[in-house]
């Protein structure tokens, strides 16, 4: 059984090289050279993975899909990676054949939440269109690497992901912005604050974007977040200031 | 040499506790119980201490020391423990007797951050009028605590707090506005989030209020908040949605 790792960008390269641990695992990318223990294989080979994990941008998997899909091995497992799942396993459902499983999978890590091992960690596992047989073969891949399996839908995903990890990127990059200095008089929730801040901005500005952008709940979390920000802003400037209180 | 606690509330109670670890504690409430291992005493007797920490609220210490005033012992020193130093050191200038010496302090923690004991904790120090005898009789307690001191201008405390233990509340008050919930999907990020958001809202609503008001540097940080906020807004509204970009 041959896993194959399309896209080696920030995460691609940390989940090739974690998957080698316990897997014969090869790589794709344009660009960059396959980390060490992945073999570094053409497109045309790539596609002939018996699980093919796509792990490029949200932005890019139609375009993907489409490139890969007359080349890929009949019986394979189409695997995305993406931190939205609603709308990937819908292009990977418009554009991949019938003879190919989908599933939808996003592992809730990447390489500085899982520098120091991947155990416990929670991966969503959506299984869209994909056998019994397949889908345990899968699960007991992520169970060899000891992850949390999490099965839900992708609408399920999609919200509680807005309200968890989208909300958190958000504040990240939003304070970003104040340039924050870490403090000789911090409290332990400001150096919590200060972690998160590092964490978000550590991924790709275009990660951001796609986890805004992409799933279909995150607007509807910022609007909230803005109501709220306005709200508490209302309420202090309506206390008297210093002295008359 | 005898410490006095003036106010028993979460986070004097917590502090004469604290104390009393390493020195003589009695301590005044007009309505909380004292602590294991501290002294009850009347307001006459709390003001007789040799150092007396003040533990009200911001909001009531311009009340508080024109009620202690005329009863304090001459040499004593007189700490407040507030979480803004310009304000209730100018406060102390004001209304205590020359005989006395000021101390500004803020310990950086409180019963939650300081639940697994308080050794390596800032505790941030401004000596403001106060002798180097005295100011040494401080310092020796603190370091028996084995806290982290830090001594600055009550100036530069509230500018820093302002953007670290400030933001960081105003961030967990907000977004407590919103009932996020823990997620089994959830990343490393969230649930430091979800920690601040806990940490922030155990504190008194009062805290929180006074912390944006008192001190003269949170208005500006709100607002430069606010407008990191909106420009993050318009970011990613100018940004064309799904399947566009």
């Amino acid at each position: 059984m041959v896993i194959g790792i399309y896209g080696l960008g920030r995460f691609g390269s940390f989940w090739a090289s974690t998957l080698s641990k316990v897997a014969d695992v090869q790589a794709y990318s344009r660009s960059s050279e396959a980390p060490e223990g992945v073999r570094a294989v053409t497109e045309e080979e790539i596609c002939k993975s018996d699980i093919l994990f796509l792990c490029n941008s949200i932005s890019s998997v139609e375009e993907v899909c489409k490139r890969i899909s007359p080349k890929l091995k009949r019986g394979a497992i189409v695997a995305d990676t993406c931190s939205v799942k609603v709308y990937p396993i819908q292009v990977m459902r418009d554009n991949l054949p019938d003879y190919v499983h989908i599933l939808g999978t996003h592992p809730m890590f990447g390489p500085d939440s899982g520098r120091y091992g991947v155990q416990n960690l929670p991966i969503a596992v959506c299984a869209e269109r994909i056998g019994q047989r397949e889908l345990d073969r899968i699960l007991d891949l992520f169970t060899g690497l000891e992850l949390r399996i999490e099965q839900l839908t992708a609408e399920d995903h999609d919200h509680e992901a807005a309200y968890s990890q989208g909300i958190t990127h958000f504040i990240g990059r939003t304070l970003n912005l104040l340039h924050l200095k870490p403090s000789r008089i911090s409290t332990t929730g400001y150096e919590d604050l200060l972690d998160i801040i590092q964490q978000t901005c550590n991924d790709r500005w275009q990660l951001f974007l796609d986890l805004q952008k992409y799933n279909p709940y995150t607007e509807e979390m910022r609007k909230k977040l803005h109501s709220s920000i306005e709200e508490m802003l209302v309420k202090l400037d309506s206390i008297d200031s210093i002295g008359d209180n």
